[in-house]
């Protein structure tokens, strides 16, 4: 029985950050361990979460013309290495499949760890014409890196990701297309996560293999470590050029198109996870979670209890409403610990003396607040509790971020605002600074900060300062 | 500029039926081959035809309380080798990945040619009482099964397919899941796809390893051949047994699960153009067609043919009709044959002169029935025009299976009516009779009918009949 084991409590975040997070994704049931180290089971529960932000997404995607492909997931390891900087980004990490068990391949395929040469290779073979353009693709898939340290969600030897690659006929519509669709992520943020992304662009040391410019998603974590939770990039013509990819422009003269690549991932589930998780367990964002409702009946053999938590049900459930009704032997006590375990936004009690007077209590699972609502407005309430819960859940965690940005005007200032967690903005002379705070502190620049100077010198080279940075730790 | 060269023309089916089918995919742009032989590329309009497939499933999955999740791709050599029916049914065809490039692996990894193994492993630990079945599991994903001779959507060494895997406490209800999902099966056929699918169950020779009991949906393609279109298969304990799934049941005793599983690919992609196309190219179904309508402006400088087509293509889109409205310079007589070939079910034709009238001219696909409706009623009439058109499309099918079943009662009238094309109905002894006929015919036992003998001695080996079996060619 010694494998059937469940974790039965969850570690305070005080105490371990890391330990309660591992607790909670597998009691909260999000995720399970399999047998290859680094590939993780998405349980129905975690993975409902992955199927609401993919529902927002396919909308959002739609409304801006964007069309779902498929693309192989194997690359042949020629194909790989004819973008240079792409392959020298990606070569340290990818799987490889050699033999069909029975006999060996001719080449090795590589099992994608992102699928720019193939959409490029494709793109070469489809777009002639200006007429042909843009194109604009996204998949739904799994990739494989294979990173040595894994964790849950955050990262993995296998994730699952949208990629959007599209190609252009000016620099300027790529450009927009590389910043509408970061718009989108932070949207993502605001309206369905609760999560209050932090945009800007990666320095050259930070950004992707193969990309002119990579724009980021961050999000502050519980603990004060960042997230890097998304990224759009500009491509240029540095991959048309590499796979040839022309088309006859307006005046009919052949160019290279202009290329973006932009993606999230399933690490979005972590970044929930650690943003608004507590002691308790999960916290879920209304919008994301798998059940937003839960019922809990008090008394659960009463008549009439049963009659008006299953009127409830069906009320709720036809305003399209994720609702649960636990009708369970199970006592109210060890449901309302459950749920609150499994982070369900908002929990409804309804017993017989609630019923005498027509009431019920609502319980908030972010802030605990009780509220009493007749028991005739309840199922025409709730849209608005869970709003409100949403806006609540996304202020707090706005305002963990802005007490968290501090600026610092020399390097053991920079250093002492780092150990209290979050970022801290700071001008710096360029690459070789970003490699001394690494090496000191373990920090990273996050995003570029497109603001005047803190300092006209760099605090830690002392060269002339030239671009101001948000640095901090990461996961 | 070779290498961008398209199709031009599609072979006509009686002149080579196997080319017409491989100039339809790629001219259709459903798909276009990779630099890996037999991995493709979902192109938008291929893979749309998939997402509405996911949308129908989906819709009927939850209604029967199924669960998405998603598994690794990957499965240890070790754990494949297991189940041992399993493993010789699918050893011959697995991809390995056995390097990360960097450090070849301790031990071979198989991409998931099927994730039996994945799903009985994760079962064993999460399930331990009554009160934890069933389980029903769901996941959408790809899979690699190393063939030699591929085909578009039919067969490649790569494709996309749902796979659902049930534990359940008792075997009856493992068998009324079995049946149960292949009812959703045979749905999806009738209200979506508009192909009737013959269902039964298939014999010894022809079940999936490891399985009891398999049952299939077979369809007919316009050539006469048989397309085995989805299977669902009954376990047992077989799995249970080998990967030790026990559960505490209601009288505390500890038992094995029942178990199931099932699934359908995007070969159903592949029925959907061999069941409905034409020579002209694809007949799309209206629920499972990417575009469902075109309007096609005839003098579309016309500022009232702008007008009306405008108003008409936001009244559909607004009633969720998926409507395309193609307003582009092309000639109408170019857009007529590029929509037919594109198998969009109605076309719209709208002018100066029926303006005038105040009618539109409404084109079926399928049978090119003209129909002149007056412009008032269009958009209220388009959706029991598609409706019609789907139900035609249906029957159309339906005649064309009915008129291609063929009682044998002798082994030579079996082989006449085998190349007349279509289903042979045959009572065998059992596996002998089919080896033979499969040497002698290259048909294959597709169904158990369950009915009476058609003869008492089989014809085939003069032994005793025991089955009587619809046998077919088939893909």
């Amino acid at each position: 029985m010694s494998n059937k084991k469940l974790v039965d409590s969850i570690t305070s975040r005080s105490e371990d950050f890391a330990q309660w997070y591992t607790d909670l994704c597998l009691k909260a049931e999000l995720m399970d361990y399999s047998d290859v180290q680094g590939f993780i089971i998405y349980r129905p529960y975690g993975y409902n979460i992955w199927e609401n932000i993919q529902d927002y997404l396919n909308k959002r995607f739609k409304e801006t013309n964007h069309q779902n492909v498929y693309f192989p997931m194997v690359i042949p390891e020629s194909l790989f290495q004819k973008e240079k900087d792409h392959v020298e980004g990606f070569a340290p990490e990818t799987a490889m499949i050699t033999t069909s068990g029975v006999e060996d391949l001719a080449e090795r395929l590589i099992v994608r760890p992102t699928s720019e040469v193939l959409f490029a290779t494709h793109y070469a073979k489809v777009i002639q014409s200006h007429r042909d353009l843009p194109k604009l693709y996204n998949q739904w898939c799994s990739v494989v890196r294979w990173e040595k340290t894994t964790r849950p969600f955050l990262r993995g030897k296998e994730f699952l990701w949208q990629e959007g690659h599209t190609a252009h006929a000016t620099e300027e519509e790529a450009r927009e297309e590389t910043l509408q669709m970061l718009d989108i992520y932070k949207d993502l943020g605001k309206e369905v996560l609760a999560i209050p992304f932090i945009t800007g662009r990666k320095t050259e040391r930070e950004k992707f293999a193969g990309a002119i410019e990579t724009y980021t998603i961050e999000a502050l974590m519980y603990d004060g470590k960042a997230l890097q939770s998304g990224t759009s990039h500009y491509f240029g013509q540095e991959f048309s050029k590499a796979f040839d990819i022309t088309f006859q422009n307006k005046d009919s003269k052949l160019e290279h198109v202009y290329q973006t690549s932009w993606g999230v991932s399933t690490r979005l589930i972590g970044a929930v996870i650690m943003v608004h998780g507590d002691d308790e367990g999960l916290v879920l964002p209304p919008y994301v979670a798998p059940d937003q409702v839960v019922i809990i009946p008090i008394q659960g053999k009463n008549s009439e209890v049963v009659d008006v938590t299953n009127n409830l049900f069906d009320e709720l459930k036809a305003k399209g409403i994720r609702v649960k009704l636990d009708d369970s032997n199970r006592s109210p006590g060890w449901k309302f610990s459950e749920y609150e375990m499994k982070g369900v936004p908002l929990r409804i009690e309804i017993g017989p003396r609630d019923i005498k007077n027509v009431i019920a209590t609502v319980v908030k699972r972010h802030n605990r607040e009780k509220l009493q609502i007749p028991l005739k407005e309840l199922s025409s309430k709730i849209p608005e509790i869970l709003k409100e819960v949403h806006e609540e859940m996304y202020e707090k965690a706005l305002d963990h971020v802005e007490k968290n940005i501090r600026i610092a005007k020399t390097y053991d200032e920079f250093k002492a605002h780092l150990d209290l967690g979050g970022y801290v903005k700071l001008s710096i002379s360029g690459e070789k600074a970003e490699e001394i705070i690494k090496e000191d502190t373990g920090a990273t620049a996050r995003a570029i900060v497109e603001e005047d100077l803190v300092t006209e010198i760099c605090p830690v080279t002392n060269e002339k300062a030239t671009q101001t940075i948000l640095f901090a730790r990461a996961y």
